[in-house]
């Protein structure tokens, strides 16, 4: 089975998913600029989400260019996958307009931890499905933000219901984390790794 | 006539349907979890909805992996099925919203009736329009779950008005004997038919 | 240019119009089957314009087939055409939600009819890009379903604010007239055209 | 890295964003043409920028029809134009249903100044990618509208305070300048830049 339409129809999920989350930046009935003020959380939570969904269509699309074949275990895990993502509209408009209260940030990360988890779990399976030498694997190297990422969630759920601008303050960082481009980090990580 | 456009078109669809299902999911006014408990059945019938949806995506991929021409008929036959599909959204938020109440759930079970017969429709449709040695026809075998599957659902309407949980305890074992891969049932299943 | 990329925008927007006309079907607040019988006009006005919007991707898929070369002209007729279709879930969102009342039902027509027009602008712009022996124009032959569509829209029309039942019938039998397959239609035809 | 997974998602996003643009139309509540009389101005800001991204998506086209390498760069400079043009039905639905009020006028002016900012950084990356001899470059040539269309954004967006026709009519000048085809227009100019 080619990966064509996997593609296609994970694009067009994404797509979906990156878009309709625009629908919860309702039009208010004021005509002032004031009338946008309550809009500001929701449009950060946007901003947000927006940038983690084009993380996500980025890796996504990274990944598959490093697959051959497409087997019912990974259409399986793809779909698992795009379950996660597509929980991330409900969440991001929750903590929008809440105003990034306790348990609307709280589970925001955990929507975000179990899209790490099964992001994970595709490349495990796409990996293990390659065999020796796989070209999924020495594409990835060390995998340190894949790894790193889970765990500042973990971090940032509990710590919601402390402070939830720490907790924001994680999920932005872990955006910058897979924004900034690899290379000189990499470079960095492996010389401490190999010291 | 390829049929490159119309796995695209069914895609676009099946992409839309599978996500629009979470607007559903409307976000709760409260920003404490308490206020999520009335969303955990709206929840529920979510997941279950995705998971029909990519079953349906899954086999719909491998059925046309197996076509070879595209016909006016098979174009109808597939927009038919599209239909019953993109009812799947409305019914699932009717069954969450009233806590699986015997009409909605019973209802849900008619619309996956339908697909189902819509689905078995297009396949027959294939397979005649590929005449002798059609390549569908030896690909889907005795098709045991595709005749299985509407006697359950039709089990599952009635029932419901007598015990919704018994009916959607039905719609998931149809979507389990879907989603375990096919090769050792389909032994069993080919030993008992020898029998 | 190359097409691919007009069918595939073309394709993801019908498949959205055809997928968000499934939100007009708003859940039903009670639980039982009597709480769907408001929704009925709603779900007879949906699948007619389903029906509808499948016979439009079918006529497009059709004209591309038969279409070389993608000029900026072609583009903006598609896109002219997909302004019209757009505006079908509207129309069939209020048709539906008001029983087929006068006004409503005499708007379902009139956008019917820009799409018919806008299809058939398309058609001959297509047509004058391929310039003699165009393969589109011995494709659509007498184009009698194309040139009798807008006629009878025209009837439905004003006939909405005397009879909705007669415009609505008048839909009907447009819809029914593009879906019996054309070749025994089209014998009797260029028999009487002969005549 | 191929572009044709990028055009597919650019696609896809640009599809849904026009379509459901037309959701800010609400289906009113009153049966008669009467009813439909505030909807106007919806329906007017609709057209405006169903336009738009019309241009938008025809030009996004052309670009990418003289890229060949697709970097990391070119992803993400992509997905910021796709999430300025997201907010188009946004302010399209704010501007609409306040009658062309100023502040939401002036904000509209503001997304289009801000997506052609987006448009034009999107460019010069994928001029840079391209070093020298790029095609692109060459195939935008003098880009006096992509130069343009932001001075008269910035115009229009403090004028909204004063007067909103004014601003108006400089959003659809714009939309004028890219729909005219470029030929003639483009010869006046470069004997223009001659001179």
């Amino acid at each position: 089975m080619g990966k064509a339409r996997l593609e296609a129809f994970s694009d067009g999920v994404l797509a979906i998913i990156i878009t309709i989350m625009v629908l919860e930046l309702k039009v208010p009935h004021g005509e002032d600029l004031a009338s946008l003020q309550p809009l500001v959380p929701v449009f950060l939570s946007y901003v947000l989400s927006f940038v983690y969904l084009g993380i996500y269509w980025n890796n996504h699309h990274h990944m598959l260019h490093a697959t051959r074949n497409v087997t019912g275990a990974i259409l399986w895990a793809n779909l698992h996958l795009l379950f996660w993502l597509s929980l991330v509209p409900f969440v991001t408009g929750w903590m929008g307009e809440n105003q990034f209260a306790a348990a609307p940030t709280a589970l925001y990360g955990f929507v975000l931890l179990m899209a790490a988890i099964a992001y994970w779990a595709l490349q495990q399976i796409i990996i293990a499905s390659q065999g020796h030498g796989s070209l999924l694997k020495s594409a990835i190297g060390s995998d340190w933000k894949g790894k790193l990422s889970p765990i500042l969630y973990l971090v940032a759920i509990p710590a919601a219901f402390w402070s939830q601008w720490f907790s924001g303050g994680i999920y932005v960082l872990v955006a910058l984390i897979w924004l900034v481009p690899d290379r000189r980090i990499e470079i960095v990580l492996s010389a401490s790794e190999d010291a």
